[in-house]
């Protein structure tokens, strides 16, 4: 119940643990194409350039910043939390010009400063920004980020790492450009692998490239070589082929949940978890309307050691929650919902854990008054 | 049998599938530090910076460049197959200048070639080439070339994918600086890690770097606070947990069997398919002291068509061998003997199939005959 990976369906782990075949195998091939059909059904898309990348979710940011920005171009970053910042050091290495867009961290980007930075910027080229920052549990408003830099003739660059499979992601309906996600999160597949998915305008701005991709792994030319239409695929690198085969076998779980029914649950898990936490006066750090139902994440009551309660759920309850990152550190937990560990049970487990990990904690107040007072 | 991936032990599948943790649980922090001690025996190596990135070999390959090679940096690139020619397209998209030196396909690199190249080049800053050549079951003479590049004060950046684990890889002996491999052949893990270790001169020249390392994925700088030594470790990506419990085992078991255990039976096992495939006057494509016990390239019998002999070797005897690449495409194939590939009944299997073809061969050309004699 950490911030990712969630915990994996057994059907998942078995997929994994097939023998594996050549990564040119017909049979591969048909699950490859399988696997395009199922990631466009997950980001609500029909992008002919919908495929997983070989590599995590941190390298799928990067293949696109690496394939989308040319030396020079300004990209208006949006910064509320950790992957902003790692947006920033993409762009800069990508030789491009970040403006930094800075939301507190505990909020969602602020549509009137991205409008503000777009007008006063009408030179950039692409807005880029966090769907579901992983840091925070924060949801900002893609639908009307992605209006705004529609109205501004930008492309959009998309984190939907924590978002995807959790919560929607439309990539058609809110007309995003390059989107990247991970496969350790609301998929519940193991972590290594990054669905990605470009629309026509940005295959349109790649194609017109004055330079080379600087990355020969993430040339979007090249991979499409491989994971691109018919029957004759080159060769471009060896497949991580037992991973896909978990990919696959999670995408057809989602596909047979439904998405709406993925949706709606972890939704209604988020609820009870909530009204569990609140018994035990455990508050969130963000707030109602931009919540993440898939990422809680709480503030450490002020009772307990953030580190030492960690270890003991670790420890005694086989249970993982994450920590604060950044100016979090230390103040906040990050409990996961996330894909197949959003469930009734879990949550349980872990309210319960907390229940009495608290309760423990009153009872050595106790004690330590006692002393103090003897 | 094609030259990767080669089957999978039923230990590293099990390995793979048991339930996902954190990346930064204890018990995986504990995983981490066994994996690198296990490469660095795979290795023969005593490098700290030795680890598998998340990311396939090829990856592996821009991982080293992008480190090494700086804007305007010669590099002095071996090509005598495939990955050569992708090596120069890494250091063109570094900003480096590659300086070629070329060999025939199916050729070992010309060490009288090479020392001209270095001669000619003073200030070449590293020596990148191929140690075996997937594409050709060459192996090129990489202590030699090593030395070469040690006389003209030259760093070597040495491809290694098809032979760690298979064939000698001596890294200190040979004082070899950035070193990059694949899971997925000798070493018969998943396709999808790429085993990587850099020597103390090589880490010089990263942290002397002028410029940051243009890709943020691959920057050793950050990989290492994840990688590194200590309790502490520094999130940087999500590790593939589950690929990595898979390499775990692989290396656990080639250190049970023992490297030089490995090599001998990869040796014997080459000169019993030798033998097998000579009674079938199946010539090899390479010359006899430039041959990879591993990956035996073979001419295509005159008798036989290419591309429907390795269709029927996969439809009807569920065997996979590789075909020719570049100009030795319909003219070879490419038998892999590795890993756990490496045993004799798959041997049988090959060397029965191509022989049923073989008769099925004069048979029909017996019919054509009778037919065109009517």
């Amino acid at each position: 119940m950490g911030p990712g990976p969630s915990n994996i369906h057994p059907r998942v782990l078995a997929a994994m643990a097939q023998p594996t075949i050549g990564h040119l195998d017909p049979a591969f091939i048909d699950l490859m194409d399988e696997i395009k059909v199922l990631l466009q059904y997950a980001f609500q898309t029909e992008n002919a350039a919908t495929f997983p990348l070989s590599a995590p979710g941190s390298a799928g940011m990067e293949a696109c910043f690496a394939n989308l920005v040319e030396p020079g171009d300004k990209v208006i970053v949006c910064q509320n939390g950790v992957f902003g910042g790692r947006m920033k050091e993409n762009v800069e290495r990508c030789g491009g010009i970040p403006v930094m867009v800075e939301d507190e961290w505990g909020c969602a980007v602020d549509l009137e400063k991205v409008e503000a930075a777009l007008g006063t910027h009408p030179d950039a080229k692409i807005l880029a920004f966090v769907h579901a920052e992983t840091s925070t549990g924060v949801e900002s408003d893609a639908r009307a980020l992605a209006d705004l830099a529609i109205q501004h003739d930008c492309l959009t660059l998309v984190d939907t790492v924590t978002s995807l499979g959790g919560s929607p992601v439309l990539v058609d309906e809110w007309e995003l450009d390059a989107v990247y996600s991970g496969s350790q999160k609301c998929l519940s597949c193991a972590p290594g692998l990054s669905p990605l998915t470009f629309s026509e305008r940005a295959l349109e701005k790649v194609k017109n490239r004055r330079s080379k991709v600087q990355s020969w792994f993430m040339d979007l030319n090249l991979i499409m070589g491989y994971w691109g239409k018919g029957r004759r695929r080159a060769y471009h690198h060896t497949a991580p082929v037992n991973a896909l085969f978990g990919l696959h076998e999670a995408l057809l779980m989602l596909r047979e949940e439904g998405l709406e029914n993925a949706w709606d649950r972890h939704l209604h898990n988020h609820l009870v978890l909530r009204d569990g936490l609140a018994s035990l006066g455990i508050e969130f750090l963000v707030r109602k309307d931009w919540r993440l139902p898939q990422l809680n994440v709480v503030r450490v009551p002020e009772a307990l050691n953030d580190a030492s309660v960690r270890a003991d759920l670790l420890k005694y309850y086989n249970l993982e929650i994450g920590g604060g990152l950044g100016p979090l550190a230390g103040d906040v937990w990050r409990i996961g919902l996330m894909g197949y560990s959003s469930r009734p049970e879990n949550i349980l487990l872990c309210v319960g854990a907390l229940e009495s990990m608290l309760k423990t904690c009153s009872a050595l107040a106790t004690v330590h008054k006692t002393l103090e007072n003897q």
